[in-house]
Order: structure tokens, then C-alpha cells, then sequence
């Protein structure tokens, strides 16, 4: 019996007596949701991983990709970053690992870290065919096993690229195409093979495997728009109606289910997408990557992004993918990990504030009760990096600060 | 005559040209505008100021605090401060030095750049006085004559700080009460003497010496929240309705003015804070500082205030006042200077976007554009920050980058 048939059955399960504590939430409250499909709790049933609710009414949660590429395979390197992850308050762990050993990294992961992990079975596949156009329906379909047999919480599975969203495509092009990794290759083997998206076709398989292990889908955007000319068009949204359609399927057989959303988005439709996702997917949680509020700014997208998560947040999204400086650009070192980090934790407690969650104010109200105390020390251990805040307030015997010393405002 | 009295009169002067060119408008609109208060140009009659127009319908303006202060009076530093905010970008530059020389850095800046100049008169008052209380009328406004015979584009006077709004601060307390230095000392004064803030009880003599010098007013916040708490108080909105009084009158006297607003502002308030201002201050422009959307991350402050500056000016607001990490804790560094300047370029780009500026997606447009063809070149020129662009970039011979390598979406 998987979580959400649980909940449907109404039976609450420690694990959502564990969010409800977290979230100071009654226990009711998170079986009612997740049996609605508008909370998840992502947790493969072989692994120990600690509770964690996705979804209506509880805080945003952030997503750290972390994972090796061709370029770059060192997995001390990565392991630093999971360290990092978690230490900043990462709620979640996506392996994104495109290495020659796709394995590795996961494992080591399920054995070093209790917070849910996602991952993007295509990518294995992809390694192992050298060519994408080489992978057949059971390489790909092995991958996801293997990924959740591993004890995998949730996968990408990018199952709404199908033949009539690739036609949406091709009548109204785009400026960026398609930028999503997994995206682009499944496209790429359908184009060449003539055939249907195989996640699209045998989404039954994929829904009785995901069942066995408990694993959510994270249904992947594979036309999530790479740029903000390409933002909120057809393609993105007919991409979306059959994701919905996936997402009811999903449900009905008892699978817990998210949708991946934008991308890049102008501040002035990130709304409209957050409210058009939710009305569409039967509220089911949202989970977006940034978004990105503009193009030009590489080596700053962690910002960029920021601005598009707190946005996001507040009109509804429930789960935020950071975005680390080094987008668009480079693999992230351990110190962009740490920035986007707390860039996507400043975004979604700017949501939280916003949606009214309960209690979300609290650590604000303290670190201002703190400023007008000119207790520094607790200002520093309310701070989201007291390290950060280490940094700048060198001259610690000080009663003020070196911007206003004897002219502080505050001081009486 | 001022700059808003030949708008009223019909004349399109030539810095109406410069700025009808410079934001791809036609010079009767900006004249037009001008004339309706809608739009300022800042500009000083003694200064070659290059004109630089903030308020309806062009790009959202953003300024570059510099100055020094009690703790730090090093004016090499300062200097570097104001190239590095010139190079990046910044429209505009004040100067809040509290240094015991108030005079030399705002002659400095005077000297060695064209950008408009601000400051607030009052911090030469503060330190000449020594203790506040010690401040006479008019020594304030010899200060105020000092400034804007200087050159001074434009001045921060809080005279909304009134008896009034004192009486409602305290009969509604605040966490953090006032933490504008500005409006701080004023309160200081008017409490030790009893008396109504000379800005106020003498602004018709304030409004003769800026029509003299056409200074432009900027009417200071001196009430702005300082936390999340006290955002949208009683206290806040009792001095806006009092600037909104302020600005009229030295509109009708031909005097350009601006409204400074918030501070620390929660993200679903930030709209209705703009809406406000602009329906109350019959659409004057709108200077904020921030808004910082979160108290809780001190060291990131130039993210939480890109948070809110875009929404801010997505919903109106015509200039940014930047924030760097170092806010609540140091005087910045040079390189603070220059994170706070790209945040601000952030937010007020991301906004522009969303308020339909002509032209504002041009940018974006080539960058994506550059990023489909893998033309790295090309992408490290329309970055905000080539520098930063590159630090990224270091694979520079490959056709991809090292995040996705043979697995790029883009790639064909």
C-alpha cells in the first residue's frame, strides 16, 4: 500500500504525524491533503528518509541539484555539496549525475543523507547508449527500476514530450527550442525513431513500478521555456494539459504525484502560470525551477531566480529548485551551491510571509526585536548564514555599526 | 526658472530631448509629464548633471549609496565606490557621508562625475552640531543652502516627520520604531525641544531655496518600517498622506519632487505600498529603499531587496535605492558596492519587463538569441557582468559547458 492509498484508506501514518509536527499542522490536515493529491510526502518505501510535506498549506521547500557531468566526475566534489546542501537547509536532493558511472553518486547519497532524494533516470540511460537515438523502451524503463529499487523518493520523468506537444513545437517555433536535458533527448529519439514518447506510452508500466516502490513522480516540463521570449506559450501549455491529465491518472492509481514547472518567466506571468498549473492539476504541488525573471544576467541567476521563487512561492508554488550563479554557465562548484542555497531559502521564506503560513514570521519578529536590542550575537544566530554575517560584522565590541556608529538610528 | 515651470509653460528644453532620446519616447511626452509631475529630471541649474528622467513610463532608475561615515572616512575608498557604481550601471548616486568633513566627498563627486548627485543635508548639520539637539533651524538650512549651491541634484528632507506622525508612532509602538537617520535625528530634535520639525513648519522657505538652485526634493521616509512587523503601520501611512500634502505644494511652486518610500516590506504588500503612493501623490515618482522582503538574511540583503525592488517596480516604482550585502551590519566595501548595483540592475530590468517599458526585453531577446547558438562571445557582451560572465566560463574553448557538456540541450 503506498502513502497516498494510505491516506485515501484514512489511516494516518507516522510519517504524516512527523510533517504535522514539522509543520505545526494537524495530522488530519496532512491525510486529508495528501488523500486530496495536494500534499506528497516523498519517501521510497525502502529508504529511512526523513518526512517531508510537499504542498497546500505547508512551508516552500527548496531542491539542491547537485551530480556529476562528463566534464566534471569527482565525487568527494559532490559529496562536499550534498554536505553543503544540507547544512543550508536544503529540503531535498536532486542527483543529476550525467558521469560515466550514473550509479554512484545515488548510492552514496542514500547512504549519507536522510532527506528525500530525486533523480532523472533518463540520464543513465542516456550514459549507457552512448547515443540517446541507441536507448530502447526497456533501458529506459530498467533505469527507472534500478533508480527506485536504489530507494529513489522521486524521479523526473519528462512523460508529457509527446509527438502532439513536438508538433505544437515545430508549428510555433521557438527562440531557445527545447532547453530541458531530458526533455531534448527524448525528443531527439522520438524524432529519429518516429514513435511516441515510451514514459507517454507505457505511463501504466511507469505507474505500476513508481507504485511497487512508493516513488513519486516529478512530472518533468521537458518544454519548460529557456528563455523569456519562449515564456507562457503553446508549447509550455499544451505540455501542461496533458501533464495534468498524467497527474489524475497517477493519482487514481495511487501514486503520489508533483509537476515541474518554469523556467525562464517574466515577473508579470509568473502568477498566471502558478494559478494555471494549480487549476488545471487539481491543485496537485508544484514544484519549479526558479523562475528566471530575466536572460541577461549570468553569474547572478541565483538572483535572477530568487526574485521569480519568491514570486512563485507567494502565488502558490509549493516546492522551489535553486538556481546556483553558475547556471547557464558551468557544473556549480561547492560555493555556488552554498548561494543558491540560500538564495532559494530567502525566496521561499519571502513566500512563506506571503501565503500567511503559520508561525513563518516568528524568526523575523525575533531577529528585529534583536536589531532593536543591538544584540548582535542573537542577530547573528538568527541569521539564515551566520557566517555571512560573521563576515560583515568585523568589529564585533562595537555597540553600532560602522554605517551609522554614533548616528544609529536605533541606538537610544 | 525651474525645469518644471518651463513644462508647465510649454518648453521643451534640451534636457527633455536628451531624456526623450536616451528612453525612446517622444520629448512632448516627457515635457507633458513634467508638467503633470509624473516625471522628474533631476538637475541641479549649477551642474552639467547628464539628465536622467525617473517616473512614468521609462526605465526604472536605480541609485548607488555611497559617503562616509565616523568609523570609515577614507575618501580614495569612496571614490573607488562611485566608479565601480558608475561602471555597472548606477543612474544615480547619493552621498551620506557622516565623515567630520561632510563637505569634500560631495564636492569630490561633483568634480569627477555626471550622474545626479543627492544627499541629505541634515547628516552636515549632525555632525556640525555635535549632539543633534544642539541644532538650530538654521543650521539646517544653511546646510540645505550649502548642498544645493554645491550642485546638489537632489536633497533628502524629511519633513513629514511632524508632531503629528510622532503622536501616532507613539500611540501605535513599533517593533523597531524609527530607523531612518534622518528622520531619527528630527525626531530626537523635536522631542529634546518640543517643537515642530523646522522642515515642516519652514517648508515654504525650503521650497524657495530648491526653486533657487532647482534642487530637486526628495521627501524623505523618515517613518519607513525598519521590519517585516511594522510594515504598512499607522505611522507609515500617516507621514505618506503628509508628503502626498508636501509634494503638491512644491509642485505648485515649480519645484520637481519625489516621495521615498519603504524599507521592510512583506511581499504581498509591496503592490498595494506602490498603488498607495501613486494614488495619494497624484503619480509623483516613487524612490524606495529595497524593499527588503525578509529580515532574516543579514549578509544577503542585496537579494532580499532585489526580491522586492522588482516587484516594487514591476508594480510602479520609478527608482531603486540598492541595498548590499553589507546593510544592517557595515559600511560596504567597494565590492559590496558593486553586488548591491547588479542586484538593483536586476530587479529594476526584471521589472521593466513586467511593466511593458518599450524596448525592455531587446536584451533578453539577444542573449537567448546567442545562447541558441552557442555563442559564448557573444552571450559574455550583453551580460550585466562580463566579469563575472567569465569567472564562470572557463572552458572557453569548448562549444558547451561543462554542466551539461555532450548532453546540451541546445547542441544539435
Amino acid at each position: 500500500m503506498t502513502l497516498l492509498k494510505k491516506a485515501k484508506d484514512n489511516i494516518i501514518t507516522k510519517e504524516m504525524k512527523h510533517v504535522a509536527k514539522t509543520e505545526n499542522q494537524d495530522p488530519e490536515y496532512i491525510r486529508k491533503c495528501i488523500a486530496a493529491g495536494t500534499i506528497i510526502i516523498p519517501k521510497n518505501k525502502s529508504r529511512n528518509t526523513t518526512p517531508t510535506g510537499i504542498g497546500e498549506g505547508l512551508t516552500t521547500k527548496i531542491n539542491s541539484n547537485i551530480g556529476t557531468s562528463q566534464d566534471c566526475e569527482n565525487y568527494e566534489e559532490e559529496l562536499k555539496k550534498l554536505q553543503i546542501s544540507i547544512k543550508y537547509g536544503a529540503d531535498a536532493i536532486m542527483d543529476l549525475s550525467t558521469g560515466n558511472d550514473t550509479d554512484r553518486l545515488r548510492r552514496l547519497i542514500i547512504q549519507k543523507s536522510h532527506i528525500p532524494l530525486g533523480t532523472v533516470p533518463i540520464y543513465s540511460s542516456a550514459v549507457q547508449s552512448k547515443d540517446i537515438t541507441n536507448m530502447t523502451k526497456d533501458n529506459l524503463f530498467d533505469a527507472i527500476k534500478t533508480h527506485a529499487k536504489d530507494g529513489t523518493d522521486f524521479v523526473t520523468v519528462h512523460c508529457g514530450v509527446t509527438l502532439k506537444v513536438l508538433e505544437t513545437l515545430k508549428n510555433h517555433p521557438r527562440t531557445t527550442g527545447i532547453v530541458s536535458r531530458g526533455g531534448s533527448m527524448l525528443a531527439k529519439w522520438m524524432t529519429y525513431h518516429k514513435k511516441e514518447n515510451p514514459l507517454y506510452e507505457y505511463y501504466d508500466e511507469l505507474l505500476e513500478l513508481a507504485r511497487k516502490h512508493d516513488t513519486t513522480l516529478s512530472l518533468g516540463d521537458g518544454l519548460r521555456p529557456g528563455s523569456i521570449a519562449d515564456s507562457t506559450d503553446k508549447s509550455q501549455i499544451q505540455e501542461l494539459i496533458i501533464l495534468a491529465d498524467l497527474a489524475k491518472k497517477a493519482y487514481e492509481q495511487d501514486v503520489q504525484v508533483m509537476i515541474e514547472g518554469p523556467g525562464h518567466i517574466p515577473l508579470h506571468e509568473i502568477e498566471t502560470n502558478i494559478k494555471l498549473q494549480k487549476a488545471l492539476c487539481n491543485n496537485a504541488p508544484f514544484y519549479v525551477l526558479g523562475p528566471i525573471v530575466t536572460d541577461i544576467a549570468p553569474g547572478y541567476d541565483h538572483i535572477t531566480s530568487a526574485i521569480g521563487g519568491a514570486i512563485a512561492a507567494a502565488s502558490g508554488a509549493d516546492f522551489l529548485c535553486y538556481v546556483t550563479p553558475s547556471e547557464h554557465l558551468a557544473l556549480p562548484q561547492a560555493e555556488d551551491v552554498k548561494q543558491g542555497i540560500i538564495a532559494a531559502k530567502i525566496a521561499a521564506h519571502a513566500g512563506d510571509i506571503a501565503k500567511g503560513i503559520k508561525g513563518a514570521t516568528e524568526r523575523d519578529n525575533a531577529m528585529s526585536q534583536a536589531r532593536k536590542n543591538l544584540d548582535w550575537k542573537k542577530q547573528q544566530s538568527l541569521a539564515l548564514d551566520p557566517t555571512a554575517f560573521k563576515k560583515y560584522r568585523i568589529d564585533t565590541d562595537h555597540e553600532t555599526c560602522t554605517m551609522c556608529g554614533k548616528y544609529c538610528a536605533i541606538k537610544k
